[in-house]
């Protein structure tokens, strides 16, 4: 999940080290807190709880009773420890650390003299290793280990799960690969896995095997052993002949970002441009509002072209988080603003609604309406959410910078101090509660170099001021470049103009026709019944949008929230109770005025049970 | 299908003997004649290629080869000669006769002495019976069984088939019911059949253990061989309880029309009260306006309320078919012309569609928007629609006319003549192409009785001519109700005005928000691209509703149909290629006014490949 490429790589723009950014303060800061403090060991706990630990100890013939299933229960044991490894690198945790170096010891005895590991085979199957690659999940789960490994690595210097890591990476390269057997993962994972884990090695042959799972897609190398068939799987057409994203969601996306990162190091144009043909199929095809991914249950599925449901839509959060790992990639690739924006999308509805404000419950699907009846759980039976919501924001702070030899990017306000080439930056801002965003630059080197500001499509009017200066308009949905030989205590202050704006959908998309949805700055917002006036039924709610809306800053709501109070109404409840089809040309609804008022999209289903709803059809 | 209900019952309306009524005429004429020209030989055909008579022989131990599922094979078989009964029924027709004769041989021989039948658990489980009672289908099988064998005794007199259904019947009421065990089946068909069973045997226990049937639901008896879960199956409440058409489409509509024919014979008051709060469930919250049912794909199941997407629906024609079963039973047992309407909606929309206007290509998903790529195939490895096209336009005239005590009711206009209770009717008519209904009447008993008419809810402004009287008013969504005594050859004119009309959806739901129908009389229309303008791209079609829709029949289009043509045009397809959503308040769409030329509904993918769209968006 963190990315760490080398000088030599073909991105325009480089990502900072672990340990280069630090939060201090806002609300991200107090996420990681809450990670901290309540999901790390909730998540240590379900590992022990759900059986995954045991799994692994069955396979070093250590453990108890029963082998427990999904296919995958390893993988979440190293999505917990690389979220634990990204904590641990925010500086000394004995107690984190302890349970890491437990559950690494676990995962360590586990693996097999040959360097296999995959505890679900050596328990139940251990003649079938490899049978079948479509269907189960072998090397998902490789694929996430790796991850872990070179996180754990980069956190904190040791090398006791990187070489478990390398000694599985070098036990599949000995498998898989040209001359060998060539067959495409059922999962991606593993592409952007391997490409990291050469990052961190410097191993080249774990960045070509990376390279050939991804050449494999397309070629008719799984066996069908799974009735889902060939688009499922992305497995249709070639990763280069792509132009639709299509299938299970979160595979697509996995493979995007493996695809990216395969890119990012070869820069092999076909490559390059297949993937900016599924970025736009994503974008401007299949995307819902809050930046998530997945229109169906059914296989967990995108859909076809414009079918964006709300009730029954799926937005799985490890889709959101999958698009959040292309989008950087795509950025770093080329350094084109509108990824980080679609980055910051997902980052700041789909993704985060797939964790409650308590920290210990998930969702696996993200609606944008529900009639009620639904809420977070603790842990799910397939948890391949809870572990990925919990790395993602261990590692947030990640996202927010980027350089390059001219200079530093900033990608996503965030309170932070980073470290980077060419100077430490402060950056002190209460985003996206507010657009004032406030910079401060010190141990600046004495060369000019350039600081871009990333200005949002949403944010017309904005502007920059550097010091005392006069200030500058900074064009909305572009990077605002400063270039100067910056002083130490140089302060930059960009203002970004938050206003409450109504979203439209394109006209070819069903389920937003003659709808609204409410936004304030990155944040797509909701009605939640209970904020209504007693007895709305959200399913008769309309909008107007010509009247203003009122904009109310409620520290106390939600963990500190905008709320937003906009105008609308009900229509007559007993007038559309009795009929589904009528002649057109009747007499109008019967309408009863009221304020509605509006709260963030991740934000909602926090106090207790109710309706839910992102689209509101207009007046 | 065919229901033939005794005097004794608790119906308010009869229906007419099978014999009673002949089509002279019309579209639904035409369709018989391709049915039995086409339909029924391909039918003929398929039973034999796809191997469901093989797999019958194998049960006997004559067949040849592998065994083929699915489980349900010899369902098809059974609609088949349901269909083939019908035709029969209609006049000589040795040809049909010896297939059908042929057909039954088969079964017969399959049968085992104790009466069980089942070809798929007789060649590959035969120690397995009856262990599978949710999942697998045997009990379905036999209720087609039954139905069959009830058409062919009532169209031949023979009792060859039918002495097949009584030792099943016979051998089953010894297995399940009380005292013995009891297990709702999984997928409902042999409660409605039991029931027209006993019609036409007179054997009380087939009545009995139908009603034992529908009573096990929602008692925990299934034993979960199925992972669909107990909605799914209708399973989680009591058919009494239950207020929500929930699950699989099929099994819930087939189930409610069983239902109904055991309230039929019994009038047990709550099963009455059930089946009116599952209908204004079906009817006001989960219907297509084509008269389908099922919203979605995965379960082939009910969606949400108000979940009613155009493209992603599934609407399988069977449901189309078992919804018009359960409202012709809705119809008997209170005379309400409301089901009569709902009966009309589906007949010629969501269950025409389901057969191509050759005859020998079917639909089984009956989509509401389409870019294109689909088509109706020759048959399914599913092919329970097919054969369940072929047996409803075989006996379709049974919809038109129902009689009681007092009257005549004509509850669907069809050129024909009927023998009643009261008279000979004769109907002559080109509905719904024309408005026009001139009834004859002849053989009049000399006694008053009432001709009731049924007037359609979208046709304001009818009126009603009895020989040279004046015309009288007759308002829509009743029945016209003429009570006299009538004389040989008296003549009834109901004309029916006809006129175009739009179509508005509840504000509740997301699909067809903005957006109408074209209608006309009981079609609902659509646009395919065929018939645009070329390089109109349906999904950036708009109507304009205030103009007005100009009506021309065309004999010569599919099958001679009344064409309609409204106003409109296109939205600029480059101003919505590139973007999903954006904010509110720019600029308007620039647009392209043009005509647009709408065709039935159940006539598209006639004439090639192209899109094809219902509910079009407003200007």
């Amino acid at each position: 999940m963190h990315v760490q490429i080398g000088q030599a790589s073909k991105a325009r723009l480089q990502p900072l080290p672990l340990q280069s950014v630090r939060l201090c303060g806002g609300m991200w800061r107090q996420r990681q807190r809450i990670n901290r403090a309540v999901t790390l060991p909730h998540g240590y706990r379900k590992l022990h709880e759900a059986g995954n630990l045991n799994n692994l100890r069955l396979a070093a013939e250590a453990g108890e009773g029963e082998y427990r299933t999904p296919v995958f229960m390893d993988s979440d044991v190293y999505k917990w420890l690389e979220a634990a490894s990204y904590a641990l690198a925010d500086g000394p945790d004995p107690e984190l650390e302890g349970w890491v170096d437990e559950v690494i010891e676990v995962v360590a005895a586990a693996q097999m003299a040959d360097g296999y590991l995959d505890s679900y085979y050596q328990v139940l199957y251990p003649d079938k290793r490899w049978t079948n690659i479509d269907h189960d999940h072998e090397l998902y789960c490789a694929g996430h280990l790796f991850e872990a490994a070179v996180a754990h690595h980069r956190a904190t210097g040791k090398r006791s799960l990187l070489d478990v890591a390398c000694r599985l990476a070098d036990h599949i390269d000995g498998v898989f690969g040209p001359g060998k057997r060539g067959e495409a993962p059922g999962h991606p994972e593993i592409e952007l896995a391997l490409v990291e884990l050469y990052r961190e090695t410097g191993e080249r042959r774990y960045l070509a095997l990376a390279q050939f799972f991804v050449d494999q897609r397309g070629q008719g190398t799984m066996r069908g052993h799974d009735r889902m068939g060939p688009a499922y799987h992305q497995d249709a057409v070639t990763v280069r002949d792509a132009d639709e994203v299509v299938g299970h969601a979160v595979r697509q996306l996995y493979l995007c970002a493996g695809a990216m990162d395969v890119y990012i190091e070869t820069g092999e144009p076909p490559l390059g441009d297949g993937q900016r043909r599924l970025w736009h199929s994503a974008v401007t095809r299949k995307q819902h509002v809050i930046g998530g991914y997945g229109a169906r249950h059914a296989g967990e599925a995108f859909g076809a072209e414009y079918e964006l449901p709300n009730e029954s839509c799926y937005l799985e959060t490890c889709a959101a988080i999958a698009a959040m790992m292309w989008n950087w990639r795509l950025l770093l690739a080329s350094g084109d603003a509108r990824y980080a924006e679609e980055l910051e999308r997902s980052l700041y509805n789909g993704f985060l609604s797939g964790v409650s404000l308590d920290g210990a419950h998930f969702f696996y699907v993200n609606p944008l309406w529900s009639p009620g009846g639904i809420a977070r759980p603790e842990w799910y039976g397939c948890a391949c959410c809870p572990p990925n919501v919990m790395r993602q924001i261990a590692m947030i702070s990640h996202y927010a910078l980027t350089q390059d030899a001219s200079g530093v990017q900033v990608q996503q306000y965030l309170p932070l101090k980073a470290e980077t080439a060419h100077a430490q930056v402060a950056v002190d801002c209460d985003y996206p509660r507010d657009g004032r965003i406030e910079l401060t630059l010190s141990g600046c080197s004495g060369d000019a170099w350039t600081l871009a500001l990333r200005v949002p499509s949403f944010c017309p009017g904005a502007t920059v001021r550097v010091n005392d200066e006069a200030p500058l308009p900074a064009a909305a949905g572009a990077m605002m470049e400063l270039t100067r030989v910056w002083r130490d205590s140089d302060k930059v202050v960009l203002d970004l103009p938050l206003a409450p704006r109504w979203i439209e959908g394109n006209p070819r998309v069903d389920a937003t026709r003659w709808a609204l949805a409410l936004a304030y700055g990155p944040l797509v917002y909701c009605l939640e019944s209970v904020d209504q006036a007693p007895g709305t039924d959200l399913r008769d709610v309309y909008v107007d949008a010509e009247q203003p809306v009122q904009v109310e800053r409620c520290p106390d709501l939600l963990g500190d929230v905008v709320r937003l109070r906009a105008g609308g109404g009900l229509n007559s409840a007993h007038e559309v109770e009795d009929w589904l089809y009528r002649t057109w040309g009747g007499p109008a609804l019967s309408r009863q005025p009221m304020a509605l008022v509006a709260v963030p999209y991740y934000a909602w289903a926090n106090r207790g049970d109710g309706a839910m709803r992102v689209w509101l059809p207009r007046r």
